[in-house]
């Protein structure tokens, strides 16, 4: 644990950024949702910076106001990853794919491939998928918690035995003698479930790492718990608070000890949304240009978040005292606490809106200390093992990230000066694996 | 029709050849199996040839005797062809995908994001997986042909329609007025049939061929002529004779045109395995060293073919004037009148099955005139719109058939001097498609 260091990785994703009109931003190209070029150039600025991984979400379907927003999704995370692991050499790849709507053969060999072809940077997201409309593209309503769990059970094991399946000297190769495979080393799986099978072997050989990496992601529910503990080597959390964040990676790092796994092959990250900025207040202001006009719409949520009414002609008005003795922050929205600071620290509500009070995940906005500050708290009070990083806009606030940030980390001696290795596995620190996993032993 | 010309379409599979040994051939690395690089070269080299795509069959299973034969597949279609169309510019790829054991929101996506990362290069070979080794690593026995292709008529027609989903001009992304997409163009699609269902719409953008191009393979079934004529721009075809293939391509021709549509817009495509060498006996000693000693055991085999028994000690005689007077094809086996013919011409039977006799695909051996008078023959006599081309080795057979070959067929007049256009629409001779197929009309 001496030599713990901050694991980064960075969010792939439309080719835009975090904010709902990055699309519209000067610098971006319009285009980029369907121009591979996009997001080759952003890994290629992730890897320059040490980043482990690039980490690509997938909500497959169009749901949102296509008319004025982009479509919030990478176009297909293992097709772009092919295509990117041929322009990058360190840089791993989490994509997520989903336990209900994919086969596990399929599965299992198309991250496989990547695996072989990125000479081993692959790792798996692997998520039940709850939303209704992906599941309704497949013709199919979203089942429930126990059955989609059950289920993702079923995949990730057949998933992994079929990794599992070539031993790590199967492959003998030797034109002299003529011995491609070696049989004994080459197994079926005959695995099969309520849900899935699959007989297995499958044809392809171990990369350089052995086999990809299982991440999951998602709240600490005991369902997730459970599945993360026995089988996932990266746990990528929704946290907003130091405290809850800490409490969340002890469970996880315990549901990996009750699984009788050493739990620090598990791995756990929280999200931050940066906006790299020279002040605070050009940071607000880019962010304010990009956001769309929601925030009149979204002051009535702000004053429940703050228990204090928030009047629309007040919005630039920071709270008053007598508001402020009032203020609490609301139980029922994680993200309370933060607004709750913001106000006391003097900001208006429409600052507050900017700073992204009412987001999917901690924001942070402004030079290049403010986001290495949070990383360093967070990381040295135990709350997580690393970040994924969303930039506001990708074409030039991950390059402003690495160049920024990343001096500062590296400076206070808490990120590591290169990569440690080749593989996604000796980025991480976690093992090499080759053949079956534990949870079958 | 006055400038019809030969369509060249080149395998590529698990970086070896076409001969059970070519993993051992010394011009080949015996890794190239698990190295993309291995299959880019070829990629590039059928491109520099003028093929207007590559083909990739798929038949994911560990099925032959691997401890002395390869793997004979490519890793995956899509994730290969993802990073090769990084690295190649005009040449299309048509590649297989199952209708039975995928879904079509997965082959919708995939396919498509090909075509964007590539331009409009992208082609599906849409065939029902019939092989059990394949089931079973899906966990499911093979379903008879009536509920294959019941699936493959509903999947392609879902694929299809996701594919359509999106008008030509539905894209605006107009930073200036803010319009992402216009939504009068985008429309959910809501087709559901027996086996599978999708609501969509896709969450991809036309490319510049507006959608990938339908292929299928096989034999002409009453089942798969149905399915061609009313999905397919593209058939691949198992054929040994010429006259058979005349009228497997006029059945193909009278399916489209029966489904109303015109037939010039399916291109009938007919193998082709290649041993490009100086002389025939060069070719031939080419193919014995990497046929893995599997003659003798075949001998009885080609005895049946030509209804002569053949001993053993007899394999390197030519059959004697008294068993030419009885040998006869036998009419169970298409490839009899091949083998016939080369009999009759004096081969040794180990000559003979060294040529392919008992191969899958005809076989062509020699120098570039050889090949190139096989297929100037079959073009001309209507009995082909082009060829797949299997050579024996890729890594160097691809290159020989490209400068020995290409450039006979080109100055016969037979064969296109450049690509005429950069989407393999436009390189097949098929219009540009946008909007839901001609089925649902
Ligand atoms: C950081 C993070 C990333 C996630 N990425 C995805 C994703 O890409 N696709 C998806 O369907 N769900 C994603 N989820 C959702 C979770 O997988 C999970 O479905 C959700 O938390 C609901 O949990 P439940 O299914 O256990 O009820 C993500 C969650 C988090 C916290
Ligand atoms: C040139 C050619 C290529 C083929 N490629 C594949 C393939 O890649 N994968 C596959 O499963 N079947 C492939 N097939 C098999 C056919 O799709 C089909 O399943 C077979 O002809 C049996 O036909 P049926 O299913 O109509 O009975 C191919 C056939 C031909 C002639």
């Amino acid at each position: 644990m001496a030599d713990r260091k901050i694991i980064l990785s960075a969010v792939l994703g439309d080719g835009y950024g975090s904010l709902p009109f990055a699309w519209r931003a000067p610098q971006v190209d319009p285009g980029n949702y369907a121009n591979i070029d996009a997001n080759i150039r952003y890994a290629q600025a992730a890897e320059r910076g040490g980043f482990a991984f690039v980490f690509t979400p997938d909500v497959p379907a169009v749901r949102s106001d296509v008319e004025r927003s982009s479509i919030p999704n990478i176009m297909d995370p293992l097709m772009e990853a092919a295509a990117i692991s041929q322009a990058t050499t360190n840089i791993g790849f989490v994509l997520t794919g989903s336990t209900t709507f994919q086969e596990p053969f399929n599965t299992a060999r198309q991250f496989k491939v990547l695996d072989i072809m990125s000479h081993g940077r692959a790792g798996w997201n692997a998520v039940t998928t709850s939303d209704p409309m992906v599941a309704a593209n497949y013709g199919k309503p979203v089942a429930d918690r126990g059955e989609r769990y059950q289920r993702a059970h079923e995949s990730v094991q057949i998933v992994q035995s079929l990794w599992g399946s070539w031993e790590k000297d199967a492959w003998i190769k030797d034109q002299a003698t003529g011995r491609f495979i070696d049989p004994a080393k080459l197994q079926p799986i005959n695995l099969g479930g309520q849900h899935v099978a699959s007989r297995g072997p499958l044809p392809l050989p171990p990369s350089e790492q052995g086999q990809p990496v299982v991440f999951t992601a998602g709240g600490p529910s005991p369902h997730l718990l459970e599945f993360a503990g026995r089988y996932a080597s990266g746990f990528l959390a929704e946290v907003w608070e130091i405290e809850e964040a800490r409490a969340q990676r002890d469970a996880v790092r315990k549901a990996a000890e009750d699984a009788g796994r050493n739990p620090d092959h598990i791995k756990f990250f929280t999200g931050l949304v940066t906006t790299v900025a020279p002040t605070v207040r050009e940071g607000l202001d880019r962010r304010m240009a990009l956001s769309g006009g929601v925030f009149d719409a979204r002051l009535p949520h702000l004053g429940a978040m703050l228990g204090v009414p928030l009047r629309p002609q007040d919005i630039d008005i920071p709270l008053t005292p007598e508001q402020l003795s009032v203020a609490h922050a609301a139980p029922g929205d994680p993200r309370s606490g933060i607004a709750l600071r913001l106000a006391q620290a003097g900001w208006s509500p429409r600052d507050m809106l900017a700073h992204g009070a009412i987001d999917f995940h901690p924001v942070t906005v402004g030079p290049g200390h403010v986001h290495a500050d949070h990383m360093q708290e967070w990381f040295e009070a135990g709350a997580t093992d690393g970040f994924w990083i969303m930039p506001d806009v990708w074409e030039d606030g991950l390059d402003a990230f690495v160049d920024e940030v990343v001096p500062l980390l590296r400076e206070r001696g808490v990120y590591p000066d290169d990569y440690v290795g080749s593989t996604l596995r000796e980025n991480l620190g976690i093992p090499e694996q080759y053949g079956i996993g534990g949870w079958l032993k």
